[in-house]
């Protein structure tokens, strides 16, 4: 007798990281999946599971590659403002540092968003979930850093939890007060530092505002001294530390994060082989960006290769904010990442499931297919991922499942026909 | 009394490229566009025009940009075959070389591509073709060169010419035998050059299946003497001439391209200020290809500030092929043209434009909005240029239109609320 599910995916012509990370598979074929209470119930070869399961939505994945549904740990999705025409500019020639001088870059976001009220920034960055959910981002991070005073970094993160609450997609919230220094507090750097520790990372406590804490640790932003008590600061009100790390130079942000046990440790363009050993040993998983390389028309993408070569779970996110990158699609970043930092399909895919749910510490709810964890899925019109990659610029007809909804796509019901 | 027309779209907040060439203008705001069988019959202020015209489809344009459909002048789109492996192994750092002696490379899309049908190759391309249209391209090029043999660069000229009869989107013919030598005639370069003047030309020329003809200047392919027989032929069967040049080397290429009068240069990544010269002074359009460029993961850019400075019509193009850019979306060529080639972003849209319409011969058909041209049009859900270029890589929303027929897209007509 057949068990009841809310959905079944049968003959899945491939799926991608089945089972538990320790025992499953990386690529396996002719795969069903069954969904029950939003949790995956069933998933196994075919075969052994035929006549298992009879789901209320029966699907045909025959021709069709079965994935986690994509988790991007890492983007500024909250602001206010329009920086396109900085961007023109910046194409032009204009140097970053002419155009902040001229009041734009991270300063012309922070005085928009303040000026913007809950709703207008909760309608603009849900303009940007959908559009992500719609290319198969299930789960996202969100980060504050455009308020740089308490009441907008509050704001950002209300913003956050509305979007968690309102919309199909899992958004996770992270504190990053210390994004950048305020004007205001310009000539008065430590006092800054006082006011995230001692006055904002409290109050994002209290009011259960966020998981994470962040900080940009770099030459000219946030030293490694202050990065460390920032995130020491959030450790002790629950925050679990991520770091923006080695971006613009190996400047002490993958040792901060060895020392504190961040959770992640971000950017990493810079960072050596000294500190890609230090964490390894630590466990913190280095989130690679190459939307923003890209974006930004550089060169030197993240050492990808010798971060995997030493063993590390490379993660890959979007970084997706109005200066830097606005891109929005991690099918787009799994490609960059295989086109320009050397990894392969499977590891692109991984760092844009199984490794990302590992740097928001959901390797209990998402980021693979295993019994028990969410029925976040992507269910491609496309084979097998090497496709997908190959056409990465394309778009991949898609349909998207968070827990085994399907909240975007065609309705593949057999039974439709 | 109101001129009755099929279409009306009212108060664009931005209109690009209306007007002739000549007493047109860039940029524009507040626009009215009238079309009437196909064609446009009004553009210019809505205030001017306000109540000149009722349309049977009326729609509101504020806060959306309109722009001509984009022109995609050099695609080589007809192909079967799967080289996604071969991607991969790319990634992972195979050159080009060790791929092409392993038998994959363009030789096998030649393999692939003379084991299909007609009807095969049809509908791989057309859903190519669908997705093009889907993202703004109206009028797309599409050159044979996987057939290499009379019969399969034939089929595919037809593949090409049933695409411009079966879907809304025009496609024009450029017959490619010269794109590489057959493995058949690996040792009789001449022999082959000989079949595809004496033999290819005039039978693609009596089917009347072509309307330029195109070689693949270069070291190693086909050489400036060569080149030149080819497209002399192809002119003398009235065939325009169209060339590859410079884009591996400064091999030649532009110069042909001068000596014949060709309508287009395309590539010219390696061209020199020498032959940029030639190519302002015999009226060649320079068309480049940037998606191939990144799509190779190199980062040798075409000169286009010095073609721009020159006072060259820089056309830009996907360049969309089964082993060098699998890019589909003009949006993303026109944000890539801004972010790596220096170009402004009504440069860049002009390029994708009017510049590649020069590029295809087609000024009094298409690629501005101006009365008598085609209502080839892009209502873009988004005010501004600038915007689209920011944002190039996201979906930018949009009502596709060819003819004034709403081919894609939200159903806008007012009427419909």
């Amino acid at each position: 007798m057949s068990e009841k599910v809310e959905l079944l995916i049968e003959n899945c012509s491939q799926a991608l990281f089945t089972g538990t990370r320790d025992e499953g598979h990386d690529v396996s074929e002719g795969v069903t999946i069954a969904v029950a209470d939003g949790r995956i119930v069933g998933i196994g070869n075919s075969d052994e599971l035929a006549g298992r399961f009879k789901g209320l939505t029966e699907v045909d994945g025959t021709g069709r590659l079965l994935t986690p549904g994509f988790v991007d740990s890492h983007t500024h999705l909250v602001f206010a403002g329009d920086r396109s025409a900085e961007f023109a500019r910046r194409c032009a020639g204009a140097s970053y540092e002419e155009i902040s001088a001229a009041g734009g870059g991270i300063r012309a976001s922070v005085r928009a968003t303040r000026a913007a009220s809950e709703d207008e920034l909760f309608h603009l960055a849900a303009q940007r979930a959908v559009r992500m959910l719609s290319l198969g981002t299930t789960t996202v991070e969100v980060k504050s850093g455009y308020g740089l005073d308490l009441d907008t970094e509050l704001r950002m993160l209300r913003v956050a939890r509305r979007l968690d609450e309102e919309l199909p997609l899992h958004v996770l919230p992270t504190f990053m007060g210390a994004h950048e220094f305020p004007d205001e507090y310009r000539e008065d750097r430590d006092g800054y530092v006082d006011l995230v520790c001692e006055t904002m990372i409290p109050a994002v406590a209290q009011e259960k505002l966020a998981l994470f804490c962040d900080v940009f640790c770099e030459e000219s932003v946030f030293s490694p001294e202050q990065s460390k008590r920032v995130l020491e600061c959030g450790k002790q009100a629950g925050l679990k530390p991520k770091i923006h790390a080695d971006e613009l130079a190996a400047s002490g942000g993958s040792t901060v994060a060895a020392e504190v046990g961040a959770v992640s440790a971000d950017h990493l363009m810079k960072t050596t082989e000294e500190n890609i050993r230090a964490l390894k040993e630590s466990n913190v998983v280095p989130t690679l960006l190459p939307g923003t390389t890209f974006f930004l028309g550089k060169e030197q993408y993240a050492p990808a290769r010798a971060l995997l070569n030493a063993g590390c779970p490379v993660a890959i996110a979007t970084d997706r904010n109005p200066g830097s990158c606005t891109i929005e699609s991690m099918q787009f970043i799994v490609g960059l990442s295989c086109l320009r930092m050397g990894m392969t399909p499977i590891e692109a895919f991984r760092g844009a499931t199984e490794n990302a749910a590992l740097a928001l510490g959901l390797s209990d709810a998402c980021g693979r297919l295993a019994v028990g964890l969410a029925a976040d899925l992507i269910l491609w019109e496309c084979p097998d991922p090497a496709r997908i990659v190959y056409e990465f610029e394309n778009i991949i007809p898609r349909t998207v499942f968070v827990g085994g909804r399907a909240v975007f796509g065609m309705q593949l019901d057999r039974r439709n026909r």
